[in-house]
């Protein structure tokens, strides 16, 4: 490919997405992997008891697929044993089985274009009975999840700075754990819905913004880049986004970001791995510059993009019935 | 009964304990009831799908059963309502039912001494597609669950005031909701653990002291008593202590609580249903007041344990076969 304009790109994603759903493999709705057991991600179970479901008490990573290519998944694995490490947990895998465990779930699913989870728990035991670090591990191979559906990223989504709810302070929860512990974030999410918009962008109590419900969050003026640097996760889209803003000789600040700069920003956008690099083209109910999907975002959204293919980023799986299934 | 000493109130549960080990129930080890079905706990699976594992997105309540006896179960169920209905879910089963369910769980079970948990997650769709309001209900009842041992209670436990974390704030998590995101407390409970401690009291970050996992914090100065108005769960075992309190005459006030004021307390003690009314006698490697379980603690102690005779806070459970049980 050489053209990753939006059209195309969410194009050729949406004739995977077609084939995926023609394919009538058994995992094409999602496979989790659940104590050495494969199972269909509807059908799979996990104890009640587990302390990541009766204390929140666990990590997870998010890595993707796309277009049948795996994408800084090391990079994700380190984030997720770093993550692992500060939690006091021992992965009960060793990263180069959790790797193909991984690339396997995604071939046997037949998924191009993947949304892949781990998550590691503190196992049965309550953390002050614990002493054996048995803890759980659960992977997931779902189709793509967009935070931000492809039809709503060509004009631009609309968020609001939430006025009902602070980000969790990182003395209380670091936030470079990633976790799942969305209390702030879900009351964002509802305060947006509330207010006309979808997406929640989480001020600090101390007049910085944070991020929002998966997301870091970019504000571009005079074509410079400023990202939070504190109290927010580590994304691995956010340092594809700086990476990207290097190789263009953008400059790209990670720094403290006044809430009130959301205001003056020519362009913003939000970005996971869960939908990439997506444009705010609303905020508060007032168009963000103007208006528009600017060309800093649409920059950095096609480098983004064609990244995917860049093999020091990605590499291909090996779908077994590739040319069955293309047939 | 008269005497709701240590020694007896302790000794009888027991006794109680030790017959339900015997009784060969296969609920004894505790029950789930899951969509309709009863399971042995331990076999209990929940989707891994659901919210209220992939973002905690949940609330809960704990009621407990003494000796036979639901405890203030209406006021658990007042609380989990008015969690839900911030939550903005609907429990999927009229009031009434619920009540019989858990009734009927914990007979079934054979459990005298019971911890009985009740979660309510906004379901299996995230927050922001849902809009039909199908949340997910599970419940649990099990053999009675020590957040400190009895045989710890007789000479007090050791707490820490942390301070490597503090507490969630209200305007992040509103704490009045019961929730399971105890990444917090999670830190609080592994910084007791390398300070030679077990239990931990998280400040606000303000200088007070807010609450600890799943308990709240009274403090005793001058026969007045004193416990955290704000940013801390609103607990049923907080209540039943202020009101034995005011039948005792004692003075106890809701207000903030400097950090200072416990280490210049006369007794200290935390409480909550999965354990009662617990003494902290050491804080940060010092004895509190003497170093001993005070008296007003232990004046609180007796009178908790004999409110759970009370019928204006309790009711007696039918068990099926209690004759043959107790054969």
């Amino acid at each position: 490919m050489s053209d990753f304009s939006m059209e195309t790109v969410l194009g050729a994603h949406e004739q995977r997405k077609a084939e995926l759903e023609r394919s009538g493999n058994p995992y094409a709705g999602g496979v989790a992997w659940i104590a050495g057991e494969l199972s269909p991600l509807e059908e799979a179970r996990i104890p009640i008891l587990d302390q990541g479901f009766l204390r929140s008490d666990l990590t997870y990573d998010v890595p993707g697929v796309w277009d049948g290519r795996f994408f800084r998944l090391d990079d994700h694995l380190d984030r997720f044993e770093g993550a692992c490490a500060k939690m006091r947990f021992r992965i009960p895998m060793e990263r180069e089985v959790l790797r193909r465990t991984l690339i396997d779930m995604v071939a046997k699913s037949g998924i191009r274009d993947a949304y892949v989870e781990l998550i590691c728990t503190r196992g049965l035991k309550f953390v002050r009975e614990y002493q054996s670090y048995e803890n759980n591990l659960y992977l997931m191979v779902m189709p793509y999840v967009w935070a931000m559906p492809p039809a709503v990223q060509v004009t631009g989504g609309a968020a609001v700075v939430t006025r009902t709810v602070r980000r969790t302070p990182p003395g209380a929860m670091d936030p470079t754990i990633k976790n799942l512990q969305w209390g702030d974030f879900v009351r964002g999410w509802l305060e947006a819905m509330d207010r006309g918009a979808v997406y929640s962008l989480l001020p600090d109590g101390d007049g910085n913004i944070t991020e929002g419900g998966g997301y870091n969050i970019f504000c571009v003026k005079d074509r410079v880049l400023t990202t939070p640097a504190r109290g927010v996760l580590e994304g691995v889209t956010r340092r594809t986004v700086l990476e990207i803003a290097a190789q263009k000789g953008l400059e790209a600040k990670l720094e403290f970001v006044p809430v009130d700069d959301l205001y003056h920003a020519d362009e913003l956008f939000i970005c996971t791995t869960a939908g990439g690099v997506m444009p705010i083209t609303t905020l508060d109910g007032q168009p963000v510059g103007g208006g528009q999907v600017g060309p800093i975002t649409r920059e950095i959204w096609e480098a983004y993009w064609a990244a995917h293919y860049d093999p020091n980023y990605s590499f291909a799986i090996e779908y077994p019935n590739r040319a069955a299934v293309t047939a």
